[in-house]
């Protein structure tokens, strides 16, 4: 088999020959895989993997997810060096630092802190996949680091998409199907999430922003008035820090 | 609200002008639908639903949909008006009269006969979209014939993929987006996943056989020696019969 082979040069084919690189399309069907054979990549585009990319990369010590805004609001007792960030619906929660905004990650207000970060969906993918080999965060602010760091790790990769209330969106399975286009060459086998969602990158990578437009989340940010975190989110390789799940906490892979 | 009128003539932007276009990817995502709210078209073209059509159309008195091989043996019993339909993992069930082939739904097998067929994965989408508003039967055998009628309705509509194992596959998502293109020009309003089916539909129109060639379907179906049931299965508008569920059988809408 050869996904049990470790090998310090790349195998015929390249480093992911005969390894999966499969798409959860939902958290609703992360069950359906055995998450302990994969490296997962969580995606939430617009905004929270997005905005975690960036905190970590502006020197946050640690992003710590979590799944209810009250166990958010529990570490307002455990001193000022938490930043307490919880949305809902796309909109910051009443009585928190901040949400989701990548422009509430910025060096002055995130390094050296620890931000506690509850959000509709990117938590609650992460949660589901905590009996995975590894937990990485993906968001085009880190796509080609990120790309270049799955490639050298010669095992089985899933890229989850938090999509929208347990369902399938367009802009995470766009994300996905973009790591795909980075990945495709190096042998590993996709299943059909995979073609599908490459073959969606395809389509919409002449244009991503436009593309997007058309879906139900891009008419949910502009109602929200948060068009300018859409495009700060679409920004491709701003940042190279790879945030990793280390116990309960996001920190910088190194 | 337009969703609740009836009119005798399409609205401006068409009959569909504001009504729902969505799709179920899976099964697994069904609860997160209020199926009462919408017609429902289950989509399992390899083959369950290609060969319910076909079946239909030529002269099946009925089809039951079953759950389980136990359940359907049981029908044994009741007679020889009965033919009885397993499979399970794309193969007929030992003892059984036939599978999902739509080759064994020929008038001289099925006409006047009722069929009582368990499939992997269509049955499994039937059951749990039982409180729909009404359920159809889609295949490409009976494509324009049943968007037709679609647009007549005046309703909102779920395409349901049966997909595999739970999961999503390319071969369903694809037939939703052939539906979502004949409808897509009378105002519905498409969801994210209806987005992607279209897309991808755009993407292996031009040869559906061989762009679905790559997917995981299309290898199982290989190693099962059927290539020639998946050939007869993307013939498009071979019937005009539109499967409904009356009560736990599926007849001829008239």
């Amino acid at each position: 088999m050869t996904k049990d082979i470790k090998t310090s040069a790349p195998p015929s084919g390249g480093w992911g020959a005969g390894l999966a690189l499969d798409v959860c399309l939902t958290p609703a069907l992360i069950p359906l895989y055995n998450v302990s054979d994969y490296i997962v990549v969580v995606i939430d585009i617009f905004r929270a993997t997005s905005s975690i990319c960036y905190g970590i990369e502006n020197g946050a010590e640690a992003i710590i997810p979590v799944s209810e805004v009250e166990e958010c609001a529990a570490y307002r007792e455990k001193g000022l060096d938490y930043l307490l960030a919880a949305e809902r619906n796309g909109e910051v929660v009443d009585g928190f630092d901040f949400g989701n905004s990548p422009f509430s990650y910025t060096p002055e207000k995130v390094l050296g802190k620890t931000v506690v970060l509850t959000t509709t969906n990117g938590t609650h993918a992460l949660h589901l996949s905590r009996k995975a080999k590894k937990i990485v965060i993906g968001s085009f602010l880190n796509l080609t680091a990120l790309c270049n760091w799955l490639k050298m790790q010669n095992e089985n990769i899933l890229l989850v998409c938090a999509g929208w209330k347990n369902n399938f969106n367009l802009e995470d399975t766009l994300f996905a199907g973009a790591v795909i286009e980075h990945l495709k060459t190096s042998g590993y086998v996709l299943d059909d999430p995979a073609i599908a969602a490459n073959d969606l990158f395809q389509v919409g990578k002449a244009d991503i922003a436009k593309y997007l437009d058309k879906t139900s989340h891009g008419e949910r940010m502009k109602k929200l008035g948060i068009e300018k975190d859409i495009a700060f989110c679409l920004q491709v390789d701003l940042t190279t820090a790879i945030p990793v799940l280390n116990g309960d906490r996001l920190v910088k892979l190194v």
